[in-house]
């Protein structure tokens, strides 16, 4: 790339582009309608006893996500990989009745697609869900979704993580036998939606980015869905602007990331989904005790802020596609404040080369 | 507890009595047997087709070497459970032919429980490693593996993460049908190599701590079996001494934790394994690049300190035992410095009581 520009603006554009490539997703609903066949023919055989997830990074939230709603929808137990196993220990250690699911923005991790030949080797059925058809792991496994979300330029992933999530729950959905009809119905509202949420994010955010400006570290916190989004906010928040971010699961906050919570920390609360909000909320006293500043991001409309960003009326399995966005252009502005290029973070490469 | 003792009085008895502990849990291998056969029989009558670990805190990076272990010396897939679906969503999602294995110091976590009364519903086998044989765990579960750590006092969990680790092993090594005295004749050289670590450890870790007494952040770097490690002694950072400390597998780390690396960050780099070390020792010279403080934690006896500390004649299988004792030192003489008492953290409490 050569042409100069602003720092940040690569990355403000892909933000605010977000709703278009989640209809652009709905536009071409071959690949991920044939995922959804294919998982569900293996399912009513008695052939599918569990998912496996591997990805690395965001796709790897993205994955968490995947792997809470594979749970809920298809009842079967879904699991992250640990694809060391094939490249550190060269063992391959897959059920081949459970189904290996890649999930990559570039496609091109050789870690990821040592894991996907060692499923083959094993037996049991691949799908790659990756941003370019003609990518190593689009060809490596038995079928590949496309995320239609278009060259992301920024190194920092915003539009790619929420087409993983989206293209999850296409697949998803279909897999559970659900009318394409009606899940276009609601994806359509989500884009509506989401526009509103970019835009009232845009607004909140630079407010927000002076406050934080002079944070060294901060701490996210959700529950299930929101806990991936806890993560991935934490990974923007720390690849952008280098503070000692960390995002925890409401469950694991009591097990030490409660100490790290000093006077004036700033806290971020995921309390959009309804399934287990009241564990997030349970531990609002104790962070307020330790003097910590705690942002809530939810979807209370008499709030002012992210407390009330997040629209009441989407269902908890969609909200994890709006409640990043809001983390995405904090990113993005506080990285522009602190003098960096959240476009070119330091330290960051787009395709990683773990063997 | 009503006797007053010094600020990490009792976590440095616990530190210090690890190794004897260790001798402990072999004098009495009649449940780490039972359950050793029991998984040897599932195996054979091709009734295993996974391994399912649900754990919290420690006993989850305890648990992350017992899933790289089990896929390791089984050959078969392990994962990590997800306890919200049966307490937040109410899914029992479990493969009746994959083993539910639930490690937890207290035994009394009740979304551990949850998730084995889910699981026992699924018609899964499971089997508990607690400290407390009469725990609601270790009631519940078809087994119950003790942990023989003795009372664990100081709220930070040291000789209880060893002595799970420990037992893991001892199962995992009995299921894969590995004679008994081997096993045994490993654990005494363990052991006595052990007494060496935590002298050493002992000896170093105040210097060290000086050195640290400053940081804000830190970072902590392993491979596979050292993921569990950094996990673990990032955890013993944040609960004892309030850093905003994070452990990573170094496959993970170029996507966004290396931004978190500022210059004089202190970064620990787990290099006693033969198995990933290449992959942590990739790291060095980027993270050398942006000034970060970095400490090997490794078996190369000619380098002083840390670097030096670990045997090189242990396997890699029992390493991890005594790589997280320098952080376990470090973590006691950081919080005293700071003024903390490591044995009463704030905002920790022993059990957990997650719904």
């Amino acid at each position: 790339m050569t042409e100069w520009t602003a720092p940040g603006a690569l990355m403000r554009r892909e933000i605010a582009e977000q709703p278009d490539r989640w209809l652009d997703l709905l536009a071409d609903r071959r690949a991920v309608d044939e995922a959804g066949r294919f998982t569900a023919e293996l399912r009513a055989a008695g052939r599918l006893t569990g998912l496996v997830f591997a990805a690395r990074g965001s796709s790897d939230h993205a994955s968490i996500y995947g792997q809470y709603l594979a749970q809920w929808l298809l009842g079967v137990p879904a699991a992250m990989a640990t694809p060391s196993m094939a490249t550190v220990y060269g063992r391959h250690v897959h059920d081949p009745k459970s189904c290996l699911v890649a999930v990559s923005q570039s496609g091109a991790s050789p870690d990821l697609l040592a894991t996907v030949e060692s499923a083959r080797t094993s037996g049991s059925p691949t799908i790659a869900f990756t941003n370019d058809p003609d990518s190593p792991l689009a060809r490596a496994a038995d079928l590949h979704v496309p995320l239609a979300a278009g060259p992301e330029r920024s190194v920092a992933a915003t539009k790619t993580y929420t087409a993983e999530l989206l293209a999850l729950h296409l697949w998803l959905r279909a897999a559970a036998g659900e009318p394409s009809s009606l899940v276009d119905e609601e994806i359509f509202a989500l884009a509506e939606r989401g526009r509103e949420v970019v835009r009232r994010s845009a607004e909140l955010a630079p407010g927000l980015a002076e406050r934080l400006v002079g944070a060294e570290r901060a701490v996210l916190i959700g529950r299930a869905f929101g806990a991936a989004t806890a993560r991935e906010g934490a990974l923007k928040l720390m690849e952008t602007s280098s503070i000692a971010a960390s995002g925890w699961s409401a469950a694991d906050v009591k097990h030490g990331p409660l100490a790290a919570v000093t006077p004036g920390t700033p806290v971020f609360c995921f309390l959009g989904e309804r399934a287990g909000r009241e564990s997030v909320e349970a531990l609002l006293p104790g962070l307020r005790a330790r003097r910590a500043d705690v942002t809530v991001v939810g979807v209370d409309a008499a709030r002012p802020g992210l407390a009330g960003i997040l629209p009441a009326d989407v269902p908890d399995a969609l909200l994890p596609v709006l409640s990043i966005v809001p983390l995405q252009s904090l990113a993005l502005e506080l990285s522009v404040r602190k003098g960096f290029d959240p476009d070119r973070p330091e330290g960051l490469t787009k395709v990683t080369h773990t063997t």
